[in-house]
């Protein structure tokens, strides 16, 4: 290209690399020093809000307000356990199966919270599928985040995702389908677990566009605008107070 | 009373005093191991929705989007902070007059934030006040909190306080009247600051009795149901996954 040609802005897209994914938390966290513990917080209420628009309770009968959390040792579990805090909050009736615990102070303290407000950890997942598609109206994955290994989760964490997609209950899915490649999604889309729900955190990671569920939201309302167009993203409008759009 | 009644529950009330206050804070902070980061997160946003509920960004012309958010040192000020974040992520147009700044580094960091968003920081506070009402459309009073003396927030403060006074533009005070005594609000009610909008931040306190502006909110949906009932709270129910409720 010509150095006289007016600079372009650079197209936009609606998905993320891993590695865009990774620096615009670093930008959040470092050149706005959001807080970990702010971001967790923002992600959680605004994962519990999806799941209320998608189930929204006055719709359900009582045992399908009941909402399986499963949360990995990372970042997604720690967004998992604040999701379930509002989603008591919001008067659904959330348990927890958080095998493999973080000694992290923010992984513990959000454990804390949730005990102290009596919702039930389970202290280990059965194996059999239709306990579990009996017990619960859905199921909320907070397993794994991008570039997270599943064998970093550890075995209980491996087991539970091989549960979780014999499931015949709706499935949400916090940030990417647990598992998935974040980049490419290949034959994750098809193996792997299959969501009715997604909910982004920040922004869609390009494997999100091997979704194929109901329900895609983006909760990133926070990511201020000036980000969003250094990462030249689309991302949809948010109406009204809103902290999620659905694409 | 004969010990051989049964055990009668307290009676419910809608407001707490200043110590009731500082205790519920300090069980959320303790024994509940919420972060002070997440708690000026959550009431913050509340706060910045209950004015998106009250002056609703459509019906208002472009100077009327322009808010004025006066933070002092303390924790009022941090959420003030907050809430000009989110009112920025709202589509309003929020200007922060922030005179005595914390060294505490949640302020340091949630200044940044603002700062970063491109949010303009006054230098002064025009005295004349015909150039506010002109200039903005609202103000959100975020300068003393319960249990702080105006003199603990120095000069700039007071003097923005007396200014705030003065104004015929909409007011909304977060959490009390800043320089209402929290527990009577005797004589303030008539000779301090007279809000148009009361935003209760966790749960009324007593001086929100003489609050005899348009509209009261209570944002305090985050406050577990246990601590409710152990401060015999009788608080207005939230609808949907509302933050805030009228009162």
């Amino acid at each position: 290209m010509s150095g006289a040609e007016p600079a372009e802005a650079p197209e936009e897209r609606s998905f993320l690399s891993a590695a865009e994914a990774a620096a615009l938390e670093r930008e959040l966290l470092e050149d706005y020093r959001f807080g970990r513990q702010q971001l967790v917080e923002l992600c959680g209420h605004a994962s519990a809000v999806a799941v209320a628009k998608v189930f929204p309770l006055p719709a359900l009968s009582r045992r399908q307000r009941t909402v399986l959390v499963v949360c990995g040792p990372e970042h997604n579990g720690a967004v998992g356990l604040v999701c379930a805090r509002h989603l008591r909050v919001f008067e659904y009736e959330p348990t927890i199966f958080y095998p493999t615990r973080s000694l992290d102070l923010l992984h513990r303290d959000l454990t804390t919270q949730c005990e102290k407000m009596d919702i039930p950890f389970l202290s280990y997942l059965p194996t059999e599928v239709q306990l579990i598609n009996d017990a619960y109206g859905l199921v909320v994955d907070a397993v794994l985040g991008p570039g997270v290994e599943p064998a970093a989760a550890g075995g209980p964490c491996t087991r539970a995702l091989a549960t979780l997609k014999l499931l015949s209950i709706p499935l949400v899915s916090l940030d990417i389908p647990s598992g998935w490649d974040a980049e490419t999604g290949d034959g994750d889309a098809d193996d792997g677990l299959r969501p009715d729900v997604l909910v982004s955190l920040a922004a869609p990671k390009r494997c999100a566009g091997r979704f194929s569920g109901r329900h895609h939201f983006v909760a990133g309302r926070f990511v201020p605008e000036d980000v969003r167009r250094k990462f030249a993203l689309r991302l949809p409008g948010y109406a009204g107070t809103d902290c999620v759009a659905a694409l």
